[in-house]
């Protein structure tokens, strides 16, 4: 991964050092093995540990070997063998393939980046649980498909994030738990030379069990579904990115990314700040999805292994666990700093006109009425249309296309000049009773005369309109809310 | 495809019934072809020419046949002999192995199926051009990283979706034309018993030239840009709908997808206006890179030909196809009957507070101030974060976090009572040298003291007062998008 | 799905009949709920009941519907209200949003194709297994990177696939685990209408627990995985077609997929064979990783919804589901009618002259002679390399390099006159003690001179000769194999 | 990428060194455009020019000034400015935004990188094509379905690569064609504040047209067509790589990479000369595949331009060059030492008993009988069944199931012990007139002793015999390669 994406932690799990200080603690064990198993004496073994934690292995050395015999794990054998005295030779290595000593370390490097990611989430989900609590009556409008739907509070979308996360990270969990075996079963797995015993004692030292029906290596099926679960991960925090910059977009931003007092937003226009941290997430899980593409090839090899298979792993892992720490890194950094402006948030509701309790009180009407659904459902839309109607001199601007950029400026003056719109909510508006035509609608003048009817005839009720009044408080509204609260944070 | 998404032209050019009269046009050419080398006495071909036409291919035997030998080629050969007198067999498929019959067929329909396309996208094409020519005056502001940029019109962006369009277009065109080759080399591609005349012959009649190193297929290198080509057209068809779906956003809807009188928006709020048609285009988009994918891998076979690749293009090609028509074809529909709000766009650009002209300001200040770039740049910067600085009635609201929903309702109702913001442009705030502390930026009361000073002296002249309000007019700003419309559209 | 590879019961589960008639079980359920809080008078639940299962579901209505209102399961249920007087209106749907309805029967869809699966792929197992058990002592070459590796019984093979298959499908049953919440929440998922207390009943009928945290929809991060484990278990099923066409190259097949009495190879070459359906297998991979490919990205989607994802499903879900049914159908075929020819797996471990031992010969030299280890492995590489070498008359025939064909003819000719090549296995050449140079390997001649010297001392021991014949017997080799019996079939 | 495949001069072009003097180039350029049109004194431009290049850009004073405002360009621009006076600095940069300054650097990168692929591309063009011309003569049994088909040269597939790989690289020189556009056009591309012209003489400096249609940046679609056909290009290398894995398999190998003299194939047995290198070109496909998949993606982005493709491009565009590098230096390397064994194509192709020339002995018995096509077909078919028939100590040991490895051996043994199987051909076998019933085919013993007859009566003929030894010979059944040599090699 380039400098600029690293995380220094994952580099160092992935780095020669740390890969070969592990195949070391492998061979070491096999040998333990042998001991424990009462075939190898004792002394044996401490003196080779002795002799190798004494010599630190030597990468150039073991990296120009490797150039000549085209073989890494043979060039590591041939390092280690160097500072052995001739008769310890035969305990090392003693009946195993190349891939008995690589797969376990390879396993437990995995299991090391995994931690760190499970570190940055932990780290995450707080953050997010954290806005949850204090936003907890800060309303907003929810939306789907991009339009004003219903009311919640910000908090409450913090808490869809936070599952969303969580599902994704309990995925990642059920495919670690999975790393639970490994091998050591020889050439092509079928334990020609070497004692299923061995094998069960030396992985016992890394906590892990045989699999059998292992060929020379384990079935990459195993691994596929950790990058799998990786790039999920990623895609979600992608997600709720995009969902920060839907909030920040301008004109009437509800939320934005942390803006350095230095920063510079572009080079061209001094005014701007762009969301480029969110941005960068969508990118991280475009990243994250090819590198997953490239494992999950990795489950298909030729009878009992070919070497496909390497150099892919060699690349994508490190690479997918830089790109998902650095997607959690981001987001996380941003929901820390994030800036709420629960004010414009009022602004957008007090804008949407009380649409956002049209699914209630359609309802409300539907068993109040005496009319069908359809009725009620087009009383609803109509009213919805209505109040959304510009007003005349609107129309005009609308409707007059210019012809040149003076004609534009000039029209933007009109604009300028012409006063606020007049916002109605469908509270006041419905209990009114004055449905009119809507040309987008195929609703006739008769129906709407007989739907202003039915309302007027309902709201002449003191009680109803009480009741009426109540559906667009979000107390009303959001009285569930705490269900969640209740059942994601137990508060 | 499912019938939901189908295209009935392209069904027809996928079907059986299709491809098989297409075999029987490639067997018929492989005759004539012999005729014409004077092998074969014109009368055999006219012979069975007749007999096969007066008695079209019957499917449902074909594909029982087929069942039966697990050959599909043969069936249908098999089928077609049905027909001939003994000594007829011999001249039909003579020399040739199954995929000289397919492999031109199937180019053949490649083509017919991109025909469609074509059609498709000139009508795309020709909407989405006459939008660029009606609203070349319409102002908006231009949006990089979702945040209000510079000015421009609405018809400069429909340019930019139609270059979008037409260079994808113009990829696919090139894939197309190096569909020029098949191959009639027999069982391997090393014209064991076929005549290399033969193929050269029979070739010619589709148009087509001998490919010279195929094997018993022709390369899949071949047909993959094609998938490719497409599935960036409709990625890119996605990137128009998105910018559609992002202008629909409410609150200041900019234009929206046509919505039918008798639409319902939403099961449960009748007041849902959903750009449906637009998020479609985005599932399209990740159908056709998912079938992309399918055909990339076809690249690669064994030695001379094995048939993995057969059953993937028997489902992806069809389906990419249908999913391309589909896009084109939801994306035409929604431009053409696309309801635009220039009045939205005017009141957009109001609200932007003259940043649309940040850029040629901090130009207009750099040439004449006798200020560093950096300090240029932080003039405007500061500028604008002073103009977008809240009311204080409004900070009080935004910084004060509710405890309860009650407490919610409160503050909406405080919010509905405060006055509108005043809203004031840069055109205005710059020159009355009034830059003020903002906590956001690292700009010291000194520096800000420097920057006023220095603005304040130079907005003394008249002409600079009336070249600086230039700056923010649309025909200043926008002169340059006639170069776009002259070296587009040619007007 | 193309018809041919269509697997009925999937197509039943993905009908449009299957699917409204379980979002009537739904919507019927979400009455039953509200009767069982004491909400709704048992009779008209009972009353809707039996009209709605007298008058099944009009799908030619439904679909007209929907074409005119573009909501598809708003015209389902303006298809159901057409047969109930309007008193009973009210109580259907109430405060529920349309996917309310659809994600209960998309999860139990999703199950009911996952059984299919599972039941395919019970069979394979099933097949697999008494495979292994038939050819637990028929001996084969192990081949790592396509060349001889160890010696393996083909049993022991068939339990690796067997074991590969199964952590696949253990993979498919943990990510199916996880279907088993779902939602009923209302518009944005907030509860703005519908009390918990109804979803959690209505839930329980269909065995499901409410997922707090969902939008309006549940997160797509739960489906995804099952795409992917799916996907995992067709490349699964490829890597085991991929190793029996590989096993049926000619030249000495050891196995051949079953060929049927009328089947025809290839309509050119009569002789052919050709394993198309395990080649089938790697095109039904190609496919579902395009179809995973597909549904990873709907984990995405804006705030509380947007319906990108819906078109994907639609396509994706029923398509890859047919192509592991497909895929799983096909190998199970192959399998069960799987020709194998033991007496050419004998040939080859014949041929391969003994290195199928020569991991266990290092060790046994490693501990019987004096030298390093890379002494002892360079003796088994040399003698590997020189029971391979070619005879003279054969090197002659390999080095001239003809000029025509009728060379070429010449060079066949004399090769077939030529005799058949001498066997010398290791297990008599090594005791021999007769290695010689050989120009592919940088080991000098004085070296040679001294291995044959420790060689020659070595095996004067009778005992040692005795050993050393052991190392090469399948007793010998294949003790171990036991293990992998015990612990995978348990016998 | 990580240094085991870093290819160095693909390295250097991605270095931030030589992105960095690129934009300095860019920078100057626009300068120099702007003298160009007498807005800029010359010695303003030299003035700049050697200032800069007299003092290097400081790459960590860079990356220092980028940590603090978030933003690689300006900081570069920063470093720049500190070394010239301030009066210089309204020069630089004049109304560009910061892709105006990346954007053809970029370009030029994509450029150099390609160079080294067409470089690496051309080497091994011509290894494959001496591979061609020295074994024009060499020849084999080409394999469909991996079963032996027709004879072919073993040049003759050296040309079939070749034209796999010339067309990829077509289709690679067809996606750069189009990298002829670039873009100065201001922050969201409509020209803003600069003017076209500079635009055009800047980007005619490299070579570059403008791109009317850009925004902030040039549409991604330029550039996922490059991806695309790398990718490609790498996926046939993979093929190429592949079909020499399968000829290099055990037991008779026709073809082997190189084996360094002092390589070790395998730490566990030493005989093992494993094809690491051509496996390896499968996992850079994988690689290749997964990074073109990201760079499709970035097609797609909001309005005006948002960032997320750059943290894509940043990453997988040098490491798809360096996948792309490393696969054509691996199989040129590999084809360029390749060892062919001649002698074990002629034995494969002596063991294949003539059936290479089924194909022409069925259209030559197809005229010569008084049979329909069905029948002729089916005496070629039952006639190859025939010769393939296992004498019978054979087929005892192969329905023998052995039930202990005792018994595995004992048939071991006895397969050593039995006589070597007679090679019987068709060019024999079929003019004998011995077909003989095989329980494989539904062929009756009356058919067959109709075939029989129909053989015998028509071998009686000598100049028939005659001209049926020649079916089988080279010179016949390769005759028409020799249009290959000349279509492709000229030859």
């Amino acid at each position: 991964m380039i400098e600029r994406y690293e995380n220094p932690k994952i580099s160092h799990i992935f780095s020669e050092e740390n890969k070969t200080n592990l195949w070391q603690d492998l061979e070491l064990a096999a040998i333990k093995a042998l001991v424990q198993l009462e075939r190898v004496d004792p002394r044996i073994y401490y003196e080779i540990q002795e002799i190798w934690l004494s010599h630190p292995i030597d990468i150039p050395w073991w990296k120009e070997r490797d150039e000549e015999i085209h073989h890494d794990l043979n060039a590591f054998l041939d390092e280690r063998y160097r500072w052995l005295p001739i008769e310890l030779h035969q305990f090392v290595h003693q009946d195993l393939t190349s891939f008995d000593t690589e797969e376990t370390p390879f396993i437990i490097m995995l299991k090391q980046a995994l931690q760190i990611i499970q570190d940055l989430s932990i780290e995450l989900d707080r953050t997010i649980k954290a806005l949850a609590i204090k936003y907890r009556y800060t309303i907003m409008n929810g939306r789907t498909h991009g339009q004003e739907a219903e009311l919640q509070s910000f908090g409450a979308r913090c808490l869809a994030w936070c599952q969303d996360v969580n599902v994704a990270l309990n995925f990642l969990s059920q495919a670690e738990a999975n790393l639970k075996y490994s091998k050591l079963s020889g050439a092509i797995g079928k334990y020609g030379s070497i004692d299923p015993e061995v094998e069960k004692i030396t992985l016992e030292y890394f906590d892990l069990l045989p699999f059998y029906g292992a060929t020379q290596i384990m079935p990459r099926i195993f691994y596929a579904p950790i990058a799998q679960a990786l790039s999920n991960l990623v895609t979600v925090i992608d997600k709720v990115s995009t969902d920060i910059r839907l909030a920040a977009r301008s004109g009437l931003p509800l939320m934005q990314e942390p803006f350095k007092k230095k920063q510079k937003g572009s080079s061209a226009m001094p005014h701007k700040k762009n969301p480029i941290r969110t941005e960068q997430d969508e990118g991280m899980a475009r990243l994250a999805r090819g590198y997953m593409s490239m494992t999950n090839e990795n489950i298909k090899t030729w009878e009992e292994r070919a070497i496909e298979q390497s150099c892919v792993e060699r690349v994508a892992w490190p690479d997918l666990f830089h790109t998902t720490a650095r997607a959690l890194t981001v987001l996380n950094m941003v929901l820390k700093g994030l800036r709420v402006y629960p004010d414009n948030m009022l602004e957008e509701v007090h804008r949407s006109r009380g649409v956002y309790a049209s699914s209630e009180i359609k309802e409300f009407l539907k068993k109040r009425l005496k009319l069908d659904n359809e009725d009620v459902y087009r009383i609803v839309q109509l009213a919805a249309f209505n109040v959304f109607e510009p007003e005349p001199g609107r129309i005009t601007i609308r409707e007059q296309i210019p012809n040149s950029f003076e004609e534009s400026l000039t029209l933007l003056n009109r604009f300028k000049a012409s006063p606020a719109t007049k916002i109605v909510s469908l509270a006041d508006f419905i209990p009114a009773a004055q449905l009119r035509f809507n040309d987008e609608l195929d609703i006739t003048p008769e129906q709407i005369e007989k739907y202003n009817k039915y309302l007027k005839k309902l709201f002449q009720s003191e009680s109803i309109k009480q009741s009426w009044a109540e559906l667009f408080t979000p107390a009303f509204l959001l009285k569930n809310e705490k269900i969640l609260y209740q059942n994601i944070l137990g508060v």
